[in-house]
């Protein structure tokens, strides 16, 4: 059965980190492609408007293109993987690439996440496909893996790690003391945070994913925009620190959970059980937890950035166009984002969650009391409740930290509750609300 | 480009664990896959010779046969998942089904590591394929991510946990101190062990599934028989604890690694860092590390083992041979195990790796110098020396454990040593030896 050795022409737009680490597999590396693959990759243009880096990659100069449309006008290229990123120029490329019946290949989340819906109807159109496994968590396949081997599930929930940054910052200061302050500057420093890192401490590039991947594992369209996002840049070390007295890690996380009444989709620093698989994960690695309903958890784990590690995910999507496994996939699973059914997505004051808060409160007696009640009022019951020794040498009264843990509660009511908590005259607002994520508790 | 819904009529043959969870994903839990899969997934037959458990899942009635040559019959039927096991019935049935031109599934990894070749062969004369993905890890969909999500990689080394029972039995004794006759009674009590757990225990079925892992992972036909074999019913709980003293935890590891002059496919309790993720899995769960030339390391965890873990795989690749893609996998890619070229396996004596070899000593003056010079005439250079202290009250001189670990060594010359050392009159026989596994240093 297997077909006589054929030729599939792909080009690379964007010949930076992981365009050139793409070119190389395709080019230097030729012969690991050719020892699994029977149909031959072939490099045929490489487009940019600087070729310093792909000089430096020592790639064949016979390949620069500065015009797309010498691509484009090539009968022979079947691929073009838009390795540019961000959302303007990018998104012209594969536009251009599909209407001129192209198969594209992206790593650009960003895109996706907003473009998404239009640009697979484009492709559509043109009887063409998009293929997007490194767009979410770099080398690890994820993306397969949700439409492909679990697709005998319905999946109930989806906890990610998926920014390396964050998570490396994470584990510099639940590690080694770190203040946030200090844990990014390191990471600036150690090339493992841009040096405006805005969108990735701010969660906005684990929303992106988490769109892709939700819309996936739900078989729905997900509004990125709706989104709630919290990031990692307000932080405070003592949090980590009583979190870990209770026995939990934090984490940002990128969460899709199916509720009875919709699918609650949201990014935010999470407290996770210590002995949970992702809270072991640390440094700038990502791993994804799935639950579904025949499999149970699995969890996937890798490099989730990099050129390299990213390159590998581009290369097998155009592998998987060459073999047509991508358009099988595309011509029978309900994964058009513009097609399928828009996601009920819960607003995060119906989410339902364990909460940790921290207040500051006034050491004085009735304070927990007139707390107590606050939460009781609103349906909120508590599970812990940690009050700390005032610090040595404090002037009486003293503000003492009183930490809190509840039971499954409604956000929206954990939201009153603590606005009337923080008005109390006994109280230092604000207070701290960190979410519990231990909804699913199959571990080891 | 989605097609119009169209149907796929499948069989499944042995309505056990496994078969059951399968047939209640494809009748119970249709609109699971209705939503996700374009294709209609049809169980048209269950074929069995006792029908208790398929009644007491509520299947109807009408679905069951008595004889495979009815579902070899009907036209409609495209997919027969094998699902009853062992080597002898459940070849003929693929055998029969592959020959009528239908697709096989199957979970059975003893069938494909001793007949894979055979039974593939079969299926190209017949234009049909086998999916195999629950063959390995339950419901991980490691088959997938190895021929498909990391096909632009070269893979250097592979590790995997692919053994429930075993990593449960290992993890009490780590964690719980227990031996391991007290870990298998807990275990076969829980229903985590079979009755005669021989074929868990010794390594075999790890190796099973080892077979047929490395020959997707190298693109090479595997030998079985020639693959080295040692199972956890030896390991002494004092090895466990001296092994965590120096900073490693113990797990069955199924080995597959890519030397120069060949690939070393081996079973056999190892010592992992205990920063190594796979050091983590814990209780019955399975994980697989892949280590490849772009995506670095990623990990697959999971269940790998139990019904609906295992179902979830068998549905998987009906509904992927529904839409093709395993079809365009195998038209397309370098893994016919018989068409593949047979894989240079090394013996084991020429494995390179690190040792852990604890001797009993006599307590005299000398020992160590005679024990170290027998190393280095081999080659073998001593990385750590613990030398424990004689237990209270004994009588001089008393016989005292002494741990060594080595740097890398060739196999074959750490057997030479260890006879040496064991016949000499100052050691107690038989010395103990433990392979360490740090080959891949990239931790978190």
């Amino acid at each position: 059965m297997p077909r006589k050795s054929s030729t599939f022409g792909v080009a690379i737009v964007g010949c930076g980190t992981v365009g050139g680490a793409a070119a190389t597999i395709l080019t230097r590396d030729r012969e690991v492609l050719g020892e699994r693959l029977g149909a031959r990759l072939e490099l045929r243009h490489v487009v940019d408007v600087d070729f310093r880096n792909a000089e430096r990659l020592g790639l064949d100069k016979g390949l620069f293109r500065k015009d797309l449309a010498d691509v484009l006008a090539d009968g022979e290229t079947r691929v073009v993987a838009e390795l540019i990123g961000g959302t303007t120029a990018a998104k012209d490329v594969i536009a251009r690439s599909l209407s001129a019946g192209k198969h594209a290949v992206t790593a650009n989340k960003a895109l996706l996440a907003h473009f998404g819906p239009e640009l697979f109807a484009l492709a559509r159109r043109h009887g063409v496909c998009i293929g997007f496994e490194a767009s979410c968590a770099g080398g690890i396949p994820i993306v397969r893996a949700l439409y492909d081997g679990l697709i005998a599930n319905r999946i109930d929930a989806m906890y990610g790690i998926v920014n390396g940054t964050c998570n490396h910052i994470l584990t510099a200061m639940t590690e080694h003391g770190r203040t946030y302050a200090e844990a990014l500057a390191e990471a600036q420093q150690a090339g493992l945070a841009e040096a405006d890192p805005t969108l990735d401490v701010s969660g906005g590039d684990s929303a992106h994913k988490l769109a892709i991947l939700a819309a996936l594992a739900f078989g729905r369209r997900v509004d990125f925009g709706a989104i709630p996002v919290e990031g990692i840049d307000e932080l405070e070390l003592c949090d980590i620190e009583y979190g870990r007295e209770l026995g939990y890690v934090i984490k940002l996380l990128a969460i899709a959970h199916r509720q009875p009444e919709g699918l609650s989709l949201r990014v935010r620093p999470s407290f996770i059980p210590k002995d949970h698989p992702l809270a072991w994960i640390a440094g700038s690695f990502n791993a994804i937890s799935v639950y579904g309903h025949a499999t149970g958890h699995t969890m996937y784990y890798g490099r989730g950035a990099g050129g390299t590690p990213t390159a590998s995910a581009v290369v097998a999507d155009m592998a998987a166009l060459a073999t047509g496994s991508v358009q099988a996939a595309f011509e029978n699973l309900k994964i058009w984002p513009d097609v399928t059914e828009p996601a009920c997505q819960l607003p995060i004051g119906a989410v339902r969650s364990r909460y940790y808060i921290r207040m500051r409160a006034v050491d004085r007696p009735g304070v927990l009391a007139r707390v107590a009640t606050i939460f009781g009022q609103h349906s909120i019951s508590i599970s812990s409740l940690l009050q700390h020794e005032p610090p040595p040498g404090s002037r009486a009264p003293a503000i003492v930290p009183v930490v809190v843990t509840t039971a499954q509660a409604q956000e929206g009511n954990v939201r009153l509750a603590m606005e009337e908590i923080d008005s109390l005259d006994v109280i230092e607002p604000p207070s701290v609300c960190i979410a519990i994520v231990d909804e699913h508790p199959e571990r080891i």
